[in-house]
């Protein structure tokens, strides 16, 4: 492989991994939210189990915990981490036909846990949609977003509006 | 193991993976949408391939594609399917702060690929979201949906109103 | 690379995904069971869902469907396949402290799906086992086994006796 | 979203990653045991590696290893961890026509490994069925049971009875 | 979503899995190889068995096995597909300290296996080299490449020299 | 399970993940490389974006980067980690026809990186293979190998010439 004339690509801007191996390890805590929009007949045919697959919001939970742990192999430049902790909440509001999602994740790291918390929601959203989508093949999920975050170098983070610009 | 009593839980309402075993195999397809909700200046940075992660839009694409064949490892529910076909766009409306992504899959099979593209969409719009997370924290994800799908029992559907409800 | 003397081992018995290229599709479907044995306690806490992790038979349930469609994932030389159907059903002796398991997967394909099924009752029995041994840390799992599979050449295959040997 | 009637569900009971972030980082270990029961002769053809599918004993090992480090993917509870060690031995019974497989794995952290060590075992046995299943449809699996655990607030735990109940 | 004025990118020459919906199901067959290049007193310790971490040719068999089978997983714009066959043969020449590896992959369906064979091959080495690196961190893997195919519209395709270029 | 006359394999030599938990955990970083080998007209239709599937290097980098963290799920007796950095390099020199791919990642842990970097440039080459057999699918990669490393007990190591034997 001598006298080769290799030319490198100038590797700025390029998609990479970042190094966080000097960032501390602390405690660090994220929470997310989703909100799913269907009409207001299925969030009442979710909340009385009368949807054919099977019991939504318990198959979404457990979707959107296994969800969490594989953030790292979905989104490309996460880094792989030990979740201490996912927990995913569900809150009904049947007259406007909306379900939301909220998942909170923990982990004793160098990197914060948002990725994980955002697509633990996402996916349990996915999953609702899923079960639901002979019922109502127009719903839609929304506002996916961080809500709070602990930990790390800025400390405390809170969302101060729910909605964007 | 003779002898003993064991009472079955009543089944009805149980998830389950539905039979589709009798489903016809047709070419079926589905387009679905995603849009994220950032500012001006996030967007037009990402079109100008200045976001410090890399190339936004190249890994958002490869990681849509990517998903897309997770599906059924991710959505409990979903039978797992051979796609032939995945393709992601993305349009920028840099004024509003906003990228939507659309994400086209297909296959030869005996249940629809719905589910497939509204995963691509959601995962290339978390890796938007966790490119951009430095420059904006309080990155949205909206309208997650279904626009359009082709084969199978039902044939063509359109989504007549971009809006739910 | 010429001139090179390899000398190649002999394959015969050597591990191999073996060749069902020129088998027919036909609708293969299996069954099988597992048993846990624990305390008549415990049968009751699933059974009034108790147990502090969570609804253990839900939970189970999704993770034995989900595992269904890992089997070729897991077990070195099985095909892939595109299962059409997983269900999972409980059979509760709290006298006898013990739960059934059973699992039912089909396909339309060229090869059955035992190992598939079977990984399912597998599963979703160490979930039950996850979930429960802070409660019962001497909990068993038992009688792992095909019951029943039909399609393929060789037909309708059921078991006749429980127990082996 | 401002005015929404949300009702929360109430979480308790629902299934949740329990938070291990306040648990101390020990060295912890644990052994399972499985025990395949087939037939005298079908043990003889494994033990002269006279089974067609290839070396079973050397394929359900490395599945078994494998396995292990995906049990936070199987068990939707369970905590991701960096395991340190995973080995797997088998002992033969060949007049019972039995296989005990067991398995032990460490980690340095902030949970038990029992559940790798079980779910290591689960699919080493897996895979003897499935390489066995043309010889012996009727192969059993059974004691899949924790032996033993050290390391964690507990303490040593041993197996006092093989036999629960 | 009205008003917004989106400029699509020119999608002219992105990424996107190729639709090969319209291809038409036949056998396809890839045998690929590659070429392991150590001293040949490592050879023969593998040969011999004589490894600390194991049986090196027997656990990148069965890591070349699955590999084939995670193919679409790994490489971001191959078709997921149910692969009929995998087998994996090595061939030892020990006086050039080289292990020659094929892997030959077989499907019923619209695309072709290389890239599965390709995969078998890389991870079955890659195996090697893990197990190996303690005795000489300096091995190579070279050669990777095919070898032969059938099936599709191509036909018979057979690489006429073993060296490129 | 009392009585029964249990022949214990003799487990020397057998495949194992060795115990690395007595390991001190350090900053460990290792930089492997890989050569694909095509024509000068490829590597310049690659450099100019004109492969029809896609933009072949930032696919290739995207795939590098997620085959780091699947390393352990990949190589059998491969102990998992946290990987912190990731980066992919592309150096073209379009006379010879090649590109040479570099990976670099680093850890903050108790074993080494070399596998993940070697991983990495793996499947990116097989990722170029794959966008690229369409018009040269006699593609080779060659020279995978390990070019430097840092970190543990052996401290720093490099290769000191690029060609093995």
């Amino acid at each position: 492989m001598a006298n080769k004339e290799f030319t490198h690509l100038d590797a700025t801007g390029a998609a990479h991994m970042v190094d966080v191996g000097g960032k501390s390890t602390t405690t660090r805590q994220a929470t997310a939210v989703a909100v799913v929009q269907t009409t207001p007949e299925v969030v009442s045919q979710i909340s009385a189990q009368l949807i054919k697959k099977g019991d939504v919001l318990a198959v979404a939970r457990v979707a959107g915990i296994m969800a969490a742990k594989k953030t790292s192999d979905l989104v490309p430049l996460c880094h792989p981490l030990a979740l201490t902790k996912v927990t995913i909440d569900f809150a009904l509001a049947p007259e406007q036909g909306q379900i939301e999602i909220s998942a909170t994740c923990a982990v004793q790291g160098v990197t914060g846990v948002e990725m994980e918390a955002l697509t633990a929601v996402s996916v349990a959203a996915l999953t609702i949609h899923d079960m639901c989508k002979a019922v109502d093949p127009r719903l839609q999920i929304n506002g996916i977003q961080l809500q709070e975050k602990t930990g790390g170098k800025q400390g405390h983070w809170q969302r101060e509006h729910a909605q964007h610009g």
